[in-house]
């Protein structure tokens, strides 16, 4: 029975038994072939979407909002497992990585346009999207192949969160430049201080509220009150976040970080892992599902404009990351590691591209031309990932051994 | 950073975590004044709905939906917790509970509208609002009261599943008379073929198919597969009954009936639990935030009739459900238990009267009176369930007593 007609529940349910059942069968898939799991619910996103099998309608409110779900708790279960003085003390490397990694792409990528003789502010666009790191599908990656503790994977980390703040900032800017607004560089500050002090403050407080918070809740001696404590913080900060003009998946990090070092992180991880079961391939799958493979088909003539200034788009990208990778010289650890970590783009560079094209400053090819930049980039960093961290050979490997505490509750 | 902009996903993080939050409060401000935590849950929608607060909107379809999956989740864990030779054993009590509470609740409700003078089919509409217990109200109060394994529970939930799938009949056939349709005993039977059919055909089919499918999946060595395959069951089945004409609700009850039996079943009781525990208030939140407080303020001359009314409809409602658990004459348990677990009628009243509003049969003063009879009934029955399970006097409860496994990962 229904709680309101307008709403077509059953086709929603069969649609999500459909994703999650696609999801675990091709992650499946790809581990067999030796790749992460999350390649596979990528995979199946492409099939279930619009250009393909049209099953999945990313732009259905319900589907899109448990999406969006799943990078908040995904980003909230890396945080839970992030150790933050590992994070303060690989800070140096991370900001250094990820001013370079958005400085370099930017400009290439403007570069690139200008060679190609577009106008000026197509070229500033186009280069922002190349910018920010998909911290969701990097961390992923490492999760899955149980490789979140390493020194490369925290530098990586720490980046990816700073890039994405930066990329806030970005996005701020170039929306204004998109409208014909004129920025200020007191402008660029405020948004700045306001994007990292969103994070510094809350860490701050936090560190004694929340471990308060939680102790009085045992009080409430009801089933399932450490899982939904730390839920209403989750999204509670990430609220509040995108309130105070920082990124939503920065407040769902910073909360997993301010329960780390709590008793009561290993009840809240085993209740995260199975939401994240359900939540988190909804994410990977409409990221999947956004990506049009017919405007990607070499052999209609029309899309080969667009391909040539892609194929350029992606060499500028991930040059530019991987060259990043390599900015710490002091760091003594394996930097091509750090590099391809911060190659996908992922829905970051498609929020800048959507923006581009609603507001006339990109074509239909240059708006196609950087999907596939992010299509790209986003496929190819965890099989070059699962490659870089090949156990020696003879050393045999099972499905589980890739697979941290947070995802492996079963 | 947003997937697609058109969707507000900060206000909807920032809605789930207020609904979360204050399900868990008052739920357990419930348990502390001795009442079952869903009314706790209640009352907090009531609070946050658009009467009150004017937090939550009912009809934000990303909400609506999460209400719904709620509600085929809990169903579904009901199921897992059913020992289907137990429910057998008692059906025909069950058969006959159902029956007689569909059949005398519809009686009163039709007399009491033909004596105050209503037209012939605006009393069959109001009597069929009357006639559908909510399983879910029901099923969660004996959870949170720890006894689902009692016979009489065994009866209500048995009896509340039959229940539903009469009042899905009903349902097709008084929205084709308010239509102004004709109705064929033989389209009666059709429709009630179907409804039964659909759960006896998975019944038997999946005895055979479902334990193959789950050992098929352990081959899969992925975290999550048994959740994640129990999710996509449960949500597959309920869409199936929905498209092969009987009720999503059944199902999800399948699916848990069918996963029951297996070795799989605390595996993924446990994942289940979790994933209730962020969703199923969700459900009855959004129950609560439907009721309009100020349609029942009896300070407003304007609200008598329908106060009247409602109160007439409400004594016919809880006599006729109540009759109805003293029919099985050879049951030798507590017979005022299953009248009073009938009682609730929850979402599914609601349906009819939406229904009745919307074809103008019904005006907005009758479709108050039925509102209200809804959520009387609703309120009435988790405090007076709990009157009747009471401990002896002397023996102390604590909260946890009155949680069974399915809701207690904590």
């Amino acid at each position: 029975m229904r709680l309101m007609e307008h709403l077509d529940v059953a086709r929603l349910l069969g649609t999500l038994a459909v994703m999650l059942g696609a999801a675990k069968l091709l992650g499946a898939a790809a581990l067999r072939l030796g790749q992460p799991a999350v390649l596979g619910e990528l995979v199946a996103g492409v099939l279930l979407g619009s250009s393909v099998l049209g099953l999945v309608d990313t732009h259905e409110s319900a589907i899109q909002a448990m999406a969006e779900i799943g990078v908040v708790l995904l980003l909230f279960a890396i945080g839970l497992e992030t150790d933050l003085r590992k994070l303060v003390r690989v800070g140096g490397a991370s900001a250094l990585v990820a001013l370079v990694g958005v400085a370099l792409p930017f400009a290439l990528g403007y570069l690139v346009c200008r060679l190609l003789a577009l106008p000026n502010l197509v070229a500033i666009v186009s280069g922002a999207a190349l910018t920010a790191t998909s911290v969701g599908i990097t961390a992923r990656v490492l999760t899955d192949l149980g490789r979140l503790q390493d020194p490369e994977s925290q530098i990586i980390l720490g980046a990816a969160v700073i890039d994405d703040v930066i990329g806030l900032v970005i996005l701020t800017v170039v929306s204004e430049l998109a409208d014909g607004q004129r920025i200020t560089p007191g402008g660029v500050t405020r948004i700045t201080a306001i994007a990292f002090g969103f994070l510094i403050a809350t860490l701050l407080l936090g560190r004694f509220l929340v471990p308060a918070l939680f102790r009085w809740t045992e009080h409430l001696k009801l089933p399932g009150t450490s899982i939904v404590s730390a839920v209403v913080l989750a999204f509670g900060l990430a609220w509040l976040a995108d309130r105070s003009g920082s990124a939503l998946i920065i407040g769902a990090f910073a909360a997993g970080l301010l329960l780390a070092g709590t008793p009561h992180v290993h009840q809240v991880e085993r209740g995260i892992s199975a939401l994240g079961h359900f939540f988190v391939p909804l994410f990977f799958i409409s990221v999947g599902a956004a990506v049009d493979v017919k405007a990607l088909n070499p052999l209609d003539p029309a899309n080969h404009t667009t391909l040539r200034v892609g194929a350029l788009l992606i060499a500028a990208a991930v040059a530019g990351k991987f060259a990043a990778g390599f900015a710490p010289w002091w760091f003594r650890g394996r930097k091509e590691v750090i590099g391809v970590g911060m190659i996908p783009r992922g829905e970051v560079g498609l929020i800048f591209a959507q923006m581009g094209l609603s507001g006339g400053v990109l074509d239909a090819g240059l708006f196609g031309a950087i999907t596939m930049m992010v299509l790209v980039t986003t496929f190819l960093a965890p099989p070059l990932l699962r490659v870089l961290f090949k156990p020696p050979t003879g050393a045999t490997t099972t499905a589980g051994d890739g697979c941290s505490d947070i995802l492996d509750v079963n």
